[in-house]
């Protein structure tokens, strides 16, 4: 593991965002959905041109920061940059990526979320929008927006006005008993919960449509819900103005993963 | 100035891309434009709601980072990031920015830029885009486009189709007479450059129209150039199969700068 006082300021995921990162949770030592996070960030660096990185390597890093954690419940992110070198924005001919894991304590999420639509766009013209990279900060400033509004999340539109995601999240809703989630060409996270939502609803008969959607469709939903690995499915009590009971899918999804 | 080895792990910059940087030209030691720069630094500190860094202290940082080269012609590099701490994707209450300086031998560009098209949009609907920040992801995917085509550098769209800028340049035109270069709505950068070409121009009696454009405004321009704080002005031999020949106004620009 890279020390906390050893990344090199000539570091391009420091100086470009040049890199990519996973989160993941660890619940009494055990490292969740952990092969889908490392084939995740492994089509990253396909994407982005890096080499990938070795996967022991990676969940001995994790481990080793996780290990520096007492709490039952951590968050452990793996970062990983296109190291240092090139010149502005080229690379080095042969980049060679850092790589460097951080564990903190991550208490579960209390109650559901309150969501502010966010003026921030996310760019469905970038390959990086399917990725979490280290270029997060559209998502920052999403969330900061939404945090002076007095809500917990984002909803981020991408720049055709359709629903794309939370800050740092997924976002579901459900209408007419039918289940939906933004396609991840309308500027989504490819996320691993997401996935596994999707799954989950599957193995209890409920298909999941992955749409281009408006606002209203959100609005006029009759439950919404945010998904993420920390927080696995999180129902939604508000969308701005608009309020969102609890609802008997969200629940069962959330027992069934 | 912090040391090469010096940037803790949990830096926002390097995390989140959460800051901004500024790449001044310095030749014979004179840092050109340094007000300019420190201004476009402070109003971006504002756009991303970080305080703005101690001007004295940023000119300190960059003349030691400039003292360390040994060529006339350097480029000069300060970066801030909205520093440590914070939890994901919120930032602290107080957030304290990291500021650093560092600088390169910068040899001027030779002869006239091969431009290609990338497919890699630039997110007018973010406030970033206006901003040189941490964040540039996409940028760099779009060199990497553009360099895999053989070409020096990319023209970025954005997510409507209207040419944006280079990966690390502003664009402008001549068609009819005419200067064009586009909006910042469009997704441009406010270059410091841009800024003064737009006003050398006007000094020579010629007006420039910042417009929403598409590639075949560009495709049949009379001449084609980037600028930058590090190029100046640079003419444009091609973008993809167009080719450009030398213009008699963008010689008198780049004369007049």
């Amino acid at each position: 593991m890279i020390a906390l006082d050893g990344v090199p300021a000539d570091d391009r995921g420091l100086l470009l965002g040049d890199g990519l990162f996973e989160t993941l949770l660890a619940v009494d030592g055990v490292l969740a959905d952990l092969d889908a996070h490392l084939d995740r960030l492994a089509a990253g660096c396909v994407t982005l041109g890096l080499p990938p990185p070795n996967r022991a390597e990676a969940e001995r890093l994790m481990r080793q920061a996780l290990a520096d954690v007492a709490t039952p419940r951590v968050a452990v992110r793996l970062t990983l940059t296109a190291g240092s070198g090139g010149r502005g924005l080229d690379r080095p001919a042969e980049p060679t990526p850092r790589l460097f894991a951080t564990a903190a304590a991550s208490a579960a999420p209390q109650g559901p979320a309150r969501l502010a639509l966010s003026a921030v766009r996310r760019n469905e013209g970038s390959p990086a929008s399917r990725l979490k990279t280290l270029a997060y900060l559209d998502n920052v400033l999403a969330r900061a927006q939404a945090r002076g509004k007095g809500a917990d999340e984002a909803v981020m539109l991408n720049n055709r006005g359709e629903v794309a995601c939370g800050a740092a999240a997924n976002i579901f809703w459900v209408r007419a008993g039918r289940l939906f989630t933004p396609a991840l060409d309308c500027g989504a996270l490819a996320g691993v919960m997401r996935a596994r939502v999707i799954a989950a609803a599957s193995g209890l008969g409920v298909e999941t449509a992955q749409v281009a959607a408006g606002p209203p469709d959100l609005i006029g939903a009759e439950a919404v819900f945010l998904t993420n690995s920390l927080i696995g499915v999180r129902g939604v009590a508000a969308l701005d103005a608009t309020d969102f009971g609890p609802n008997a899918l969200v629940e069962r999804l959330a027992k069934a993963l």
